[in-house]
């Protein structure tokens, strides 16, 4: 119970975290699966990242089912959690956002690739998601399971997905992890724009961002989330409880 | 009597939402339909958006004519908002700002399209209004009815167009409407144009701005407004009023 | 003397804003003409814009010589704003500053020009003054009552030059038509390298930017200064004082 | 003791500005050769800059040994800073970062020069490390004394060089220098962007270069110090200590 009172203030901070470094605005969600229970996963209800306290936590079956919601409304695109849940057994974590420098790379077609040692953790390739290809005209958003899973699908076993007109979806071993990625993507897509207006880049190795990311680890990321902490005006854990 | 109230409070608010979140700087306004009478509107005297406070809103019949303006200026260009109010009895609220990142579209010629789901309500098309066309050298100010009618038609039915050399209006169903076409008008500009450096784009489709254009309502705007109040140090209410 | 603390006050409250508004950031300053003897000018010592207070502020010869220096270490380029008080009777207050946005024209050729009419105050030509051409290798900064007059020369009766690989100096009817005209050099300088990225820019006409400035007037420009002195945590004095 | 003391200080206060100024995010660093024994220097323990006390600060001989760390974990990368002080009897102080408008230019190739004045400090030119040349693909950080010796040799007697798909490091005289430059780095490189993207470039003479390096002295760097102070909410004191 403890434990899962300290995820639920983890999941607030990375909330409050994710608005603070840009990586969302009034809309986009972070959620974690549920320590005791790889089923079901916790999210907020329906609300803007910054306003978010520990009451708005709500818990879900994978389905997107709410489990005892007492009245509050859930985000729609909640399927993008639940379906990376259900398809991978690693992933402890999910942020959705629309992160301002991806947005171009999903509408163009052009390929984010790591072009410093901090964007490494993205992966090798970040795969676009075109929800047109299989459901045609919609609202863009993922609001079924059907539409989540073949996100997942695209995703494969990678960490990071653009999504064609609407944002991108970042997954993590756990929430400081995914928190991580999804500013670092931000950061290495600004960056790349900036490289790209000025000739051929060269981006790191394959191998150089195997080593970096392996090198990934929650010792180098809590430096990190102690600064955001900080910055976001939230307490500082040095374990993720 | 309390329901004037209330919506004045709200139009203060959407003042320094649109100060905080960029829209504004010094200059531009937002007016609302007075709710007891489709003849008057309600907007500030001339003041920078964020110094404005609940006495600096005042009321004007449609062709500009003060109501009880008990000694405060108005702004010169309050015949944007009678022209549209006039114009089109589905108008609300209207915006007028010069924010940054539509004005290089206003002296190209290039087209705004959305570019992603948040830009949908900008409409498919964004005509540009140039001044000159039917007023030649100007001081490029709407100073009287006669330009806020060539504005208004030039619009048509659409919630937004650009001002050659000038700025931008835009028109909502309701204040919070409005705005938040504002600030997603602002964003899609900004994103567009870092995409069209990268090359071609793929903008939404028609039927993609249609669905999600009419999935735009109060219950999603809502959560946009709360965090813009918070950010903007203004309380928030659930209810426009 | 009250007349004097005023104006004083004034030129405190013009550096606060200028770094406040982004025109200068650690270094650039912004002077006045003594309103009591037109051969003088007031110019804080050497110190960043945002840390100056009033005792800060002393008073020149316009060949820059101090009068009651009480051990204040003036600015090095004050010749700056000497050569032009002596060369404009018209000319009450002096900006100069590094302002981001503008130096890239100053060091590629590119002519800035009013794409809005927020920017007609910066006049029908930015002139570009490069030190080099008259004096050769130097440190690039006015540091002799020769160069300042070079300097004035070329602005002419114009409001705006830039410096090449330096900055720009900007001059006004009074502090803060100074201030105003150079936070919109730099607004319209990042305005129009958007729209020069996109294609062919329609600047306003001669007869607009005449229109405009014969318009900008205390009026307008205080409804900026009201906004300006909030931001910077300044009092706000409708009347210059 | 108290001028170890006010050093200490000092170097806590340039973590902050460096933070506070962009130049660093959570990761990065900063140090300073120790006052009594230059075979050794004083660096903060792995934290992030913004987030150091007066206790972070550690001492370290000059092939990374730490003198005393009372269990406090060093940073992987203190050996550029080592290398850095066993190479150049003349550098007090070294600065490492991933400033983020010089990446772009590490991982294309295009040098960065001095655009205005106040980048003059960064050298004629600055160089730029790719650590696979020798060491093969890495996690790209500098982890031992021979990558920092390579990175030192390239170096030479410059005060910048650009790592490849990593970001910067930059030498002093002493702390605020060594601040001031990579400010300056971060800055010149910015505009020298948007100047590329307008045009052919006009940089800084060789001899412009050199009369403005040989003019930045403490006065100078002060001004900009006292800002910083300021802006980072930490005390100014006129003398380094």
């Amino acid at each position: 119970m403890a434990k899962l009172d300290a995820l639920i203030e983890e999941l607030v901070t990375a909330n409050r975290i994710l608005a603070r470094e840009g990586v969302v605005d009034s809309f986009g969600h972070v959620s974690t699966r549920h320590p005791d229970d790889p089923r079901r996963y916790l999210l907020s209800r329906s609300r803007a990242p910054d306003c978010i306290e520990n009451d708005d936590i709500m818990e879900f079956a994978l389905d997107g089912t709410p489990i005892d919601a007492r009245g509050r409304a859930p985000y729609l695109e909640r399927f993008i959690h639940g379906a990376l849940y259900e398809a991978r057994p690693d992933v402890m974590s999910v942020v959705h956002n629309h992160s301002e420098s991806v947005i171009p790379y999903g509408v163009t077609g052009k390929a984010i690739k790591p072009i410093f040692h901090m964007g490494a953790s993205i992966g090798h390739d970040v795969p676009i998601w075109d929800s047109h290809d299989h459901f045609g005209d919609t609202a863009l958003l993922v609001e079924n399971m059907e539409m989540g899973r073949d996100l997942a699908k695209l995703m494969g076993e990678g960490a990071t997905a653009l999504m064609r007109g609407h944002g991108a979806t970042v997954v993590g071993r756990d929430i400081r992890h995914a928190v991580y990625i999804s500013v670092y993507l931000e950061v290495n897509a600004r960056l790349q724009k900036q490289a790209m207006d000025m000739g051929e880049v060269k981006f790191l190795t394959a191998g150089e961002v195997d080593k970096v990311a392996s090198r990934t680890t929650s010792y180098g990321i809590n430096r990190a989330w102690e600064n955001w902490c900080r910055r976001a005006g939230r307490p500082f854990r040095p374990d993720q409880g």
